[in-house]
């Protein structure tokens, strides 16, 4: 998605040598339109990132030292990418102090950098007022200590919301007897069903019908590296947006 | 499957003019092999079937009547493919009672037709003890009164049968937190999951997995016609078989 | 989705004994938020429809008569759903001519009423640019003339546009032997791939992929009823769209 | 599968330190009934299968090594399951030989261990002379060199067997226009269809039809293990197994 002649973009990674941000270097190496300029890690000296003139600096390291870190950043103007968890409403309040001193500069904090997971998630809940019956349905490997998973749940919430706001009636169901469990979990009305395999990742598909026809929204999460395109995504776009953004969503508009 | 230059078989169907018969006339007039002579219902003469030289008969009547047409059939020596329903084991012991009066005779009871989910709860039956994991999933139109559904517990039944003769460990599943019904109803330590949404038939998808791979046998059934193919089955093999027949299964033994 | 209390839509439908118009008049009398006042085909005096007070006209007639029906129920003030085919762009002119004496009337012309498909569609288009493979399966009877179907095409081509204006690279193929046609057919470089099954209906899938995750969007059609939602759809949005509309995809805004 | 109370079998591994053995000893560990009681690689003594009392013997070596390997094991009574490929006929009638003269002893080569990709391919063989269509797709990373896929071809070749074998009509087909390639590879009559994405590794789908219904047989690989429960199937069977036996299909006979 870079535009030919354009430089590529200067990015740092803190959290380097760890097993994401070290995913995280291979797939800026390996983007055409990006630069991998900086690799830090604990023990090393954070102005590195300065020296090597990173533009966006992507943290996946700890809530202990995130917050350090990204005040460094603003102070210098360096936009930046986390992935680092432990965000609650005081932290998020400060970072839009310290950003609001730094106009240009843009803060991105995401809980799920998986574009597919994001993009199914939007696509059912705005689908979801069209079909008369909404369903989730999850695979993951068995084990998995929560049945439905965190993914399911919040998809099923989302359907539930959009379905309210439309003003949708329930969904049919004629279920007169049967066996305890058969219809799965009910989170809000939406049916969310589980399965356990050996062998399956994390896997999602929700299933939406209306007469005669039905659409089937399915993301399936292979390996771990699946979070990197939307780690560029974030690494792209920051720069438009500053002050600070939640969610990898609001990078994904394109209405 | 039939043989360049050899006749097609004479069949006459029982119940004619019904819904179901209906379409197993035209499947037969359809097909290279077989040929309709006589389409017969009630009120009409049965000694058609004998002048008409039909040497397989159809019958989808009704439980009052199919014991007087398969007497009918078997004093005349015409084999019968039946998927009327009723049959218990005094009905079956009164046919073979018959049969070993005609030797050369042969009768097919079904009480399923669909060569696809027939062949779907074979392979599910047949490949669970070589997999960790088994679940079956089966999808309805949201009219349906009983959940999971009749062929969903048949199948979970025949998986857990094959898994106890082969000494299958239990199925692995560290779910410890989450919501009631979530991993689905309980048949034999099989998890089935059904769901209901409008615009579907009747699907059923089971699922296996091991290590590192996962095997998926799904049947979708879109359209009542989907007996027929299974009729013309019992019509072309019911010759071969002398003697009475129970379920459709035997004849597509393909080993 | 009708606010409780709120009286029925009155919706008229022209050509309502032809095939579709008759599910048109069942699906508006099934609603609870629009009632069929008045069903009219040729012969039938449309006067009717200005009679029976119907506030939107369902129209599924014929390229000969619809460009009259339209004038009258422009005159009248009745807003108007079209799934007549047949307009090029002098009849969509000489409708905007219409509508521009009548402000408040609005006319929706639409080629697909398929909620599911055009669904299907904008999300392929909005999610490709985000994956580095993106491919199109369609899944059809076997009676069908053309291949790949009108619909795979148009969701490659939307595809192709959307990766275009993003700037997207090309798919990565390191295809290098094999045999024609395996890798499918090439719509302005992404791949399409068409299966003709007998028992099925009308089905697509579009699989997207990135680093370690996949998207999977299908839609299946299996009863020609599915129109009849999104003709509900026009019905209850067509009042709060004057002019003129081309395609329901307008109505599906909801982002 | 285990009988309790049954000592577990003892197992050496030839090719220990491997990437492919190595996963083999983890799950001749892993497993209840297997215990491993060698893991011997190049540079150590093949004495220490005997001195280890292994019952039997997983390699996955080298061409070069593999007969040698092989006849040291039979010589001292020791059966063998063969990864290791380059087995031509004289290798194999050399391994006959050898076994001639150790009546009691198994030895098994074969080139495919995932039961699931040979589940896949027997099903659908056994299950397509039942349905008029049937075609393959297969989805890999886009990397491959090669398409179709061997595994594809070989299983449109398996389904084109069957069906000649079974006198099964030509499958139907009405295409008369299109776009080059739409309808994928021809193998022997059998559509066969590829498509290469980002984040896939190795899947395989086959879709069976008649009318009115339809079987689809799919197959995952999600990871290189998926070939561990395949070896633990081959050193349960082989002690039942004397002689030489090509391709674990033979132990999967479930009948």
């Amino acid at each position: 998605m870079s535009t030919p002649g354009e430089a590529p973009r200067k990015v740092g990674v803190l959290g380097a040598r760890g097993k994401v941000g070290a995913e995280v270097c291979r797939a800026v190496e390996a983007a055409d339109d990006t630069e991998l300029v900086a690799a830090v890690d604990a023990g090393d000296d954070v102005a590195e990132l300065v020296r090597s003139g990173a533009e966006v600096v992507v943290d996946f390291t700890h809530p202990d030292v995130v917050m350090d870190n990204l005040r460094f950043c603003i102070e210098h103007g360096i936009h930046a990418v986390v992935g680092t968890t432990g965000f609650d409403r005081s932290r998020l309040d400060q970072l839009e102090a310290w950003l609001a001193d730094a106009p240009g500069v843009g803060v991105l904090i995401a809980p799920n950098f998986s574009i597919g997971a994001i993009l199914m998630m939007r696509f059912a809940a705005q689908a979801a007022p069209f079909f008369e019956s909404v369903e989730v349905v999850e695979l993951h490997h068995p084990d998995k200590a929560d049945a439905p998973s965190g993914t399911a749940r919040r998809t099923a919430e989302l359907i539930a919301a959009a379905r309210r706001d439309a003003g949708s009636a329930p969904m049919p169901d004629a279920t007169s007897t049967g066996l305890e469990g058969a219809r799965g979990a009910d989170v809000e009305g939406v049916r969310v069903h589980g399965l356990r395999i050996r062998g399956l990742v994390a896997h999602q598909e929700v299933v939406l019908g209306a007469a005669g026809e039905t659409l089937t929204i399915r993301h399936d999460s292979l390996d771990r590296v699946s979070f990197t395109p939307g780690v560029l995504v974030g690494v792209r776009s920051i720069g438009d947006h500053p002050g600070l953004t939640v969610g990898l969503d609001a990078f994904l508009d394109i209405g």
